[in-house]
């Protein structure tokens, strides 16, 4: 049975058991029943109690076995210490899914996780799939399935619609109900996914994004433990073109801290989140509002805007210049109106700003055709990916309406692929009426131009400098060399991963290190090579800037001298010599092992960007060419390698492939390697490429053998 | 007369004239006359019109002087070819105050600005004092004043209240007016400034802070022409205990030009704008929608936080985490509960989360005593300044909704000190009802989280390093020596202000300069002085690290070679011989002047943070102390001073003498001095002070007489 076809009994289940159902109007057991009772479930519907002989006005049995009747889904709304003979019984009836609101598992510590691994298991092996336990179950919308005991519908249905929400928090899950409600967004599925026991995040994702009548997924997440299955999900989600807007707790220490205090999933590393929802194109919402005004732009505009490019119209200069600010930092473009377009504003309202905000001053109050005609010019010749029309309190006035309205009909049928957002302050009959016409309908200017910039098209990344990675990928799998690994066997294995790194020789004697620096050429750096030593300089075991095989004979010399000094004990693996490299932008390419997710990798500018800014950026291995790119976008300190401060620009093309060949090479790996750092990994002028000049790796069983103290 | 009286026959007036009175009820001049009448003015209003015997039913006079008395205060709704003889009327009459609504003045042009001083010197030349021209006129909420033609108040009132309302833009006004009254704002006053021939925001503030029943100031801005009026008003503010919002556009490069191009006032230099509003203690809201948030939490919370420690009481984990990351990066603290109050709550939810946020879990809707129990444990021992409880969508439940009321009761008698926010969805009678109680109430819990923090105390600064500074300030004011100043001249002169340099003399010769070293102590730096040579590195003007009497001498005489090899022509004022200083972190520090605001100082650490991560922090001049303190705070690369990267801790606390003084010798200096430009300026192990290296000082006849080549 596949995956979505044992989902589907789960979700559209056409008869239903509510074992624990109850008269009660406030316990758990009643209110499933009551809500699907009420809201006209066409299935069947079976109580099951063996206390009552009738529940709600329907026959109630002692078990399900008792039913008589296969069930293709059971509702367990029963204590802890009945649950587990509830899903045997629920087995033993051949039923095909259920629904645990039960808590007192992994939520409670590790007698908890032990009793939940018990019943996950228990459902698998009887082919059961389990929603909970501790959660608030799920509705289907348009099917009238309320799986919950959550009375939020009670206090009035969200409408039907393409908008899937799945919430780990039951509590959230509540308020996003209401709040879905109150905002007109209209649902398709509402589910939470409690303790995970067996269905997760994930696996609501995908069968959302198999549902034909979903096309916006809304996630709030607290944690993941499979990253894989995340991954996989949001992938599905954006090959389907459904959007995923995700809520993710934690972001901070504190936040972290409040999560992992509560909640059974881990919170896990939250920059690794962030690299998640980059790279797999889920839209992150920092804040719950912020989250339904994404939800509810995607929901109304079943069209994306097709570019970047914002056009404002604005009864007030100063609110046109607000949303300015707010589209600059949301990565919106103003571009201004044509010229032609402007004088045209110009002969109707001299005084009219006309360039973009295109500001109409309050004379669209007294003569409303100006909007339509000023909205015309802009939209007429394509350039504009959405309009956003500000017309401050005037949405309250009984006198205007007629024309706004006629308005927001012209613009929807004369340009239907342009989106238009007004902001106003309209009652919620005339904001329903507008955005049954497919407006948007904000009250706040900022909040419209956030929530446009995140449904619109991701910014295209910085142009390439150098020529695309022409070569065939080197085989990421490389054999490491037994024992232990130094810098230079570090280098030679990210070499032979096609990761380019200086040319170096290892001597054993001053000679040897004359004769490979004049093969090398001058000047060139000596350093000792030791797995015992971690901060070479510090012991007297670096040289630099020796320009003649005298230098490099004496150097070699003094090198040994202090490090026998300095580093008694040290094993020494030789001396390594290499030509001295000025000219490049130092950068830190590393990677790191995440439990949940696998090999992340980092990039940052030299030290002092990564260590005292925290200017750095990470991605999920492996990614390509393109997201590399975004990710060496992404750090403030980019300015450096486009030519900052005299400095010619950096061959961002050969760094992007460096950074692209290191993220196959640390998935291919990933079994045997639990963190490389290559610092510096210094960047040429444009044409000359990019170089590794030192590099750590860290063996898997390395770290477990010998501890932090060796990294 | 006093301002303040001049300022009470405009907006306490009893009497009022309208001219260009009208009854048609769309014209500008029928609104004022309209809403007088209808909400109930108490004083004489008389409609002015030559055309109209009587207009709304009221006696209508061709002119003011035919009324026959005094009036006080008088409406312009007449076109811009009218005005001008409406005022000479008006002055004629004797009236003390004008609002004048016509259009067509500064904001057309250098021709409108012409007119608009005209009218203005009319004003002041006859004791008018004058609001507008080309603004939508103003409220006096309590006294039932409405001089403006905005029909906002039609659609309903605001309520009186303690909020003070000043917009530039009448458009944003209008849309402000309609907002408070949907938030619940009580207004005292609403103004809008429109092109300023008089008034101006700043006077406004003014009568704002004098005024008694107005105790939050909300100001919508959109530039200033007078920056020591404005730090005036907020200075009166901040010393009356009346709290400034403000929101001020253009902040970005977009939005700053869209605000250029449709007002007249100067958008400015928005850091500018944000070190004023820091230092001054107005909070800028950035968004609409903190703007009202944080004046609605001023409004109903007129005792504010006593500290930035945030108790958190929660009904969902997650959320509880969402709103710990909000409080992290709005600067609150979130102190954890004590531990027995912690063995109390777990007593009665053994799955809570007991530390802060207190996670009461779902139980609390079944067991409403929980919340007050759980509020009670927090509170009583003092520690937390607000306390913030997030009750998901439960303010939509009938049944609860007697014991949330109850609740918020209960803990408003019993600690009515520490601020309560309640976040959930209720119904706006319910969240009226728990406003009258003095709670706020948001449906958002990040809004609610960061409204609460901006409303809260400032942050301490971090404790200075060094003993505060304790000797007499210098003399800020120090002459200028005549003709061009050089880097030893400008040392000389911060030094005589005060401000800490290196030792260093000036010497002709190779032995003057071995002798000099000699008397400083090596090693020592040499460098060229010269007024025409800005960067000395570069004609090998400069030589580091002169470790005896031979290298000196060797490196005087490879300098002037250099030099007059490379700079030909260059005036030489000599060689400087300084010690060489090299364990200090290298800062820069500057002034420039602001056309608004005058002396700005700006701080940064070294050129890479500046140049590269724009990491730096302004203050208007002058400043003292606690000020410096704060602006050190606030880049991101501080923690350079504070031991990073295995760094001794600096002197910060003569960073900030430094700053305190040069802001004190900027102010004095202003009319002498354009820019000065101390880089580096290297702040020693802590103890050990700080010290200027280089510094130079642009006059302000030399930028004018020689240009931007020299700076």
């Amino acid at each position: 049975m596949s995956d979505q076809s044992s989902l589907r009994s789960l979700f559209c289940p056409s008869s239903i058991a509510v074992v624990g159902a109850s008269a009660t109007p406030q316990k758990i057991g009643a209110v499933p029943v009551s809500l699907l009772r009420k809201f006209g479930y066409a299935g069947d519907i079976y109580p099951v109690n063996p206390n009552a002989p009738e529940v709600q006005g329907l026959k109630c049995y002692p078990s399900l076995q008792s039913i008589g009747k296969p069930v293709d889904m059971v509702v367990l709304a029963v204590p802890a210490s009945l649950a587990q003979a509830a899903l045997e019984d629920a087995a033993a009836a051949g039923a095909k899914s259920a629904v645990m609101f039960t808590s007192g598992y992994a939520e409670t510590g590790p007698d908890g996780v032990l009793q939940q691994q018990r019943l996950a298991a228990l459902a698998t092996q009887n082919g059961i799939r389990l929603l909970g336990p501790n959660c608030l179950g799920f509705m289907n919308v348009r099917q009238s399935i309320y799986a919950t005991f959550s009375p939020a519908p009670n206090a009035g249905l969200v409408r039907a619609g393409p908008v899937g929400m799945v919430s780990q928090s039951g509590a959230f899950g509540a308020y996003a109900y209401s709040m879905a409600r109150e905002r007109g967004l209209g649902l398709s599925y509402w589910i939470t996914t409690g303790n995970e026991a067996d269905l997760d995040v994930a696996d609501c994702i995908m069968w959302l994004v198999a549902d034909e009548d979903t096309r916006v997924i809304m996630v709030y997440l607290e944690g993941c433990r499979d990253g894989d299955k995340l991954k996989h999900a949001l992938s599905a989600a954006r090959a389907a073109g459904k959007p995923v807007v995700v809520t993710k707790v934690g972001r901070t220490g504190s936040g972290a801290e409040a999560a992992a205090s509560h909640t059974a999933a881990l919170a896990g590393n939250d920059a690794v989140y962030d690299a998640l929802f980059q790279q797999y194109g889920a839209l992150r919402a920092l804040t719950i509002d912020s989250f339904f005004n994404i939800g509810y732009a995607l929901c109304i505009w079943a069209k994306p805007p097709k570019n970047r490019n914002l056009g404002i119209i604005t009864v007030s200069g100063g609110v046109g210049a607000l949303m300015a600010d707010d589209a600059e930092e949301a990565g919106l473009q103003l571009p201004a109106l044509g010229l032609e377009a402007q004088q045209e504003i110009l002969k109707r309202v001299p005084f009219a700003g006309p360039r973009n905000p295109v500001d109409v001053t309050g004379q669209a109050t007294s003569d409303p055709q100006l909007l339509e005609q000023a909205a015309t010019l802009m939209l007429k010749d394509g350039a504009y990916g959405s309009l956003l029309v500000f017309l401050a309190a005037a949405g309250t006035s009984d006198a205007l309406w007629p024309h706004f309205k006629a308005f927001a009909q012209k613009l929807r049928a004369g340009f239907p692929d342009t989106p238009l957002a007004l902001c106003s302050l309209f009652s919620p009959e005339r904001r329903a009426e507008l955005e049954g016409l497919g407006c948007l309908v904000f009250a706040d200017p900022s909040a419209a131009v956030r929530a446009i910039a995140a449904i619109s098209p991701r910014p295209a990344v910085s142009e390439a400098v150098s020529e695309a990675d022409a070569s065939a990928p080197a085989d990421a799998r490389t054999p490491l060399p037994h024992g232990p690994l130094n810098e230079a066997s570090a280098l030679v294995v990210l070499q032979e991963a096609g990761i380019p790194t200086m040319q170096f020789q290892i001597v054993r004697g001053a000679e040897a290190a004359a004769a490979a620096a004049e093969s090398l050429g001058y000047p060139v750096v000596l350093k000792i090579v030791s797995p015992d030593i971690t901060h070479k300089s510090d012991v007297g075991g670096v040289r630099l800037a020796l320009a003649d095989a005298a230098a490099v004979r004496d150097a070699f010399d003094a090198i040994m001298q202090s490090v026998r000094d300095n580093a008694p004990g040290a094993t020494l693996d030789g001396m390594l010599v290499a030509p001295m490299i000025r000219d490049g932008v130092e950068c830190i390419l590393g990677v790191q092992r995440d439990p949940v997710f696998g090999p992340i990798v980092m990039f940052g500018l030299g030290g002092i960007f990564v260590e005292t800014m925290k200017d750095v950026s990470f991605r999920l291995a492996p990614f390509g060419r393109e997201e590399a790119l975004r990710m060496i976008d992404e750090v403030q300190a980019r300015s450096l390698l486009q030519g900052a401060r005299g400095r010619p620009v950096a061959d961002v093309g050969a760094l992007a492939d460096a950074l692209a060949r290191l993220s196959r090479f640390a998935v291919a790996m990933q079994d045997e390697i639990d963190s490389i750092d290559i610092n510096p990994f210094t960047v040429l002028p444009n044409g000359r490429g990019a170089l590794a000049l030192d590099a750590v790796i860290i063996r898997r069983h390395d770290q477990l053998a010998t501890g932090p103290g060796l990294t």
